[in-house]
């Protein structure tokens, strides 16, 4: 007889991609998006949660006839009624599909626009990378049913107004304002859109704007080899290119370095203002002149194209109304680089970019770039209602937010740890339990050690795990005399680490206090750390 | 040639058995969810975040042979690797088993005893029914590594905490504390547990422990019946029984009916205080004395077994600890009719009751009942790693929490929505924007309205449907004047309802102030209907 097989032990692992968020981590999230949350309210923005779960049809990203539909989602079909085949259901991949389908399923109910915020993990079935999460939290708000542009600068404004919230200085960061009808303007411009036959010529206008993306990683030269014939890069592999002309070229080109040309202009009639090395001095010292270079500039580059010239007119809107507000271009500023990947932008895109340097993990320096970013989109609601519906919206990448706060030093990473009771006499619990009642009705975060009590060293070792300020201890003499003795942890640790001081030989770091002083004399440890709550 | 088919729209619709929330139904959860965080913390538990996807594998609820393991959660299969099939993943329908994955997982890095509370959505893959989600939260609090039941008397003590911080008055909840111990050895004195052979009569216990919970709707004689021949409802079902002779019967019954036994034992000895109507009332009043005689009481019971002497043992030392921090029967109280369904729990289990009655949906009056519950589970974590490892912890259902405040009158649904700045000139936006934006600095939540401005009536409705307490307009004649109207909606709408009474008549609803004044009259008129922040 076959032996029966011994089930082996389950392997303790999340699944790949995923990890486990501990301590401060979890609760410096949890203010980040109370924060950013904040902001969105004060703006009137409702808060909208919708499930993790939805089905596959309203999310929308899915060929019908791919049998498993699961390219970059989580998607399972469910089991099958008696009489017809189970549903596809798949986890959100971001906030903005949610949004649609509950627009289309709750309009009637809703106020016209509709403005809310929302905020929660998405989950991408992509290879994870370092740094790269299957799992990710978003934070979002998007008004639909609004087709103003002003809508869009109040997004703008309130993403200025969401990073300084969460600690993000201002100069440390600038949104970035661009627009597709001015993208696509240019394109028009450079004879690669017709406007009669918008589908022409979409491929090479797809390498146009791959190339524009990659400006700061090309520089010039190698952005016009792809905006011409293509480029060969150091390894030898040939990208091609869109087949511009030179002269088409140029004109995509002059788009690009606006920023350059405009302050370049600039500086000839400010001679006496050296903008370097801060390249942007110019335009954040003469915002209205900045900004109105800027506009006529690319309205000249876009003259021919009617498109073009209504997004230019657009851009003028948001300026202006931007400017009403006090948010000049130290914090808001056009660039024709802005390129945004989604395919269902329609008008203003926008994106939020950290401007300070950090090391990467191999230590190189490197700009921090972009933590948000948003636009409008005009159609997405339309696959379920057959209507056209305006929308714009923002969304803040909170993980990549926490992660650029962490390499600026402006996040600490220890959490205070509890006041710990120390157990001397396991048969009197309830007295150390008493104890820390007291001190956490006093609003002191405190705990009695509930591990086995025989060692009192691991006691300690506990206190110091946990990061604790304070341990208290009650033996059997101290309870005699009627007192306690109180350990200030973060004394002590200093008190260890320069043992050769004389000026701490005189500081005690431990107390003995009459019992009914406990709550006060940690308090006052606590104060002088500056731990009181 | 066959015609192209056309795409049908698709459904914007949730998935069966998944809502969204709207508005104050978000911000009331957060808040809940932050004020029971900030109890946890105090108590000296950590936040842990795992991801909302397991593997199958680590939650380990399923049967290795199934094809499909997706009984109860939402799980599927990832894509194959060239050389090996994809995992199976599922999405957590608990916090406890993610808990014991992580404990497992990262033990060497964390402190023992591990203390995390966690919060956050989970699912199940269940028959959705009126109330019941296939999405919900929990927010629990466990104790790793901790044997002593001084982890469960403080977990028991926690709960009250939380449930008094999010609005449960004392008086209107109860926990009431069991012992998995005290409930075997009933079985052991009733004939139905034999230590030797523990798996002997596994059934007919479950019938007993079924028939335990069934107490408050079938009454003494439907329970007896279980136990014994077996019972046939009004209907003319039978259900089996689970056997036992009377004399058996009796000593279950005994101890079902400890607590009223117990109560009117302590009515004899205090014949001039009448217990009726409020039927526990001499339990609060004499709690040391409620103490003393229940544990006697189920010691007499429980005699013949060793593991139920042992049980009312750890039962007394938790009583002595929550009366030494004041946690007496009024809040905490021993009832042996404690049950609690999941097959894991090994020593203390507790359940907190909401005591105050509501209305249900069809009108009937009904005791709102469970809303949190737990209990010691000590071989959670050896699945992993072979250890036996001792934990407690408690599971806090804030949906159902949310629910009982909303059936207790004690959460105001309606949200303040933003003083909405309406738009009589759309050329002007501008000057609106820097309207709003100088009450946002103030604090106040504003937007300007930002749909299709010509109808002003839309606007005015707008402002009804987000529920807002002013409007603010200016049209050109306001303009050249330097003036702003200010619309007191609160008082308007209550005008409106009264609008025969002649007091109200002299009470305008609307005032024109200067300009300069706009953010100060705002708040005058906010402060008036207690909105200021």
């Amino acid at each position: 007889m076959a032996k029966p097989k011994k089930t082996p032990r389950p392997k303790a692992q999340t699944p790949k991609g995923f990890r486990d968020y501990f301590g401060a981590e979890v609760s410096q999230r949890a203010e980040m998006l109370q924060k950013i949350a904040g902001v969105y309210h004060r703006y009137g923005f409702d808060a909208l949660e919708s499930s993790g779960v939805e089905t596959v049809e309203a999310l929308g990203k899915f060929l019908p006839d791919v049998d498993r539909p699961n390219e970059g989602v989580f998607a399972w079909q469910e089991d099958a009624d008696a009489d017809k085949p189970g549903d596809w259901l798949a986890l959100r991949y971001d906030l903005t599909a949610p949004l649609a389908r509950v627009y289309a399923q709750h309009q009637n109910d809703l106020p016209k626009p509709y403005r809310r915020y929302a905020m929660g993990p998405v989950w991408r079935n992509e290879k994870p990378g370092p740094g790269r999460f299957r799992q990710f939290y978003q934070c979002d708000a998007d008004t639909v049913g609004a087709s103003s542009v002003a809508a869009d600068a109040e997004i703008c404004a309130m993403l200025c107004d969401c990073l300084e919230a969460v600690g993000i200085e201002r100069g440390d960061y600038v949104v970035r304002l661009n627009n597709r009808k001015v993208l696509n303007g240019i394109m028009e411009v450079a004879g690669l859109l017709d406007p009669t036959t918008p589908e022409k010529f979409a491929h090479e206008r797809g390498i146009v704007l791959r190339a524009i993306d990659k400006i700061d990683r090309l520089g010039p030269s190698g952005v016009s080899q792809l905006l011409e014939d293509g480029r060969t890069d150091e390894s030898g592999d040939f990208t091609a290119g869109a087949g511009l002309s030179r002269e088409q070229a140029n004109k995509v080109m002059s788009f690009i370095a606006a920023t350059t040309n405009v302050l370049n202009d600039m500086q000839e009639d400010h001679p006496q203002e050296d903008q370097w090395p801060d390249f942007l001095r110019l335009a954040t010292e003469h915002p209205e002149e900045f900004k109105t270079r800027m506009l006529d500039y690319l309205e000249g580059i876009v003259a021919g194209s009617k498109l073009g010239v209504e997004g230019v007119g657009e851009l003028r809107q948001i300026a202006n109304l931007l400017q009403a507000q006090d948010y000049g271009p130290d914090r808001i500023r056009i660039d024709p680089s802005v390129v945004r990947g989604l395919g269902y932008y329609t008008g203003p895109v926008y994106e939020a970019e950290l401007t300070f340097e950090i090391q990467d993990e191999k230590g190189r320096t490197r700009n921090f770039g972009s933590v948000a970013g948003g636009g409008r989109y005009d159609d997405l609601v339309k696959r379920f209602t057959g209507q056209e519906v305006p929308a714009t919206g923002v969304s803040i990448g909170v993980d990549r937010l926490l992660a650029a706060l962490h390499a600026k030093g402006r996040l600490d990473t220890t959490d205070v740890g509890p006041v710990v009771v120390t157990v001397m006499d396991r048969d009197r619990m309830a007295d150390y339990q008493a104890m820390v009642a007291e001190l956490r009705q006093a609003g002191i975060r405190a705990e009695v050690y509930l591990g086995n009590p025989k060692n009192f060293g691991n006691q300690l070792k506990y206190a110091d795990t946990r990061n604790s300020p304070v341990a208290v201890i009650e033996g059997g003499d101290e309870h005699e005399k009627g007192v306690v003795q109180i350990k200030d942890l973060i004394l002590g640790a200093e008190i260890a680490k320069s043992a050769t001081l004389e000026e701490w030989k005189d500081r005690p770091s431990q107390f003995e206090v009459p019992r009914a002083d406990l709550v006060a004399k940690v308090r006052e440890i606590l104060a002088q750390h500056g731990l009181e709550k």
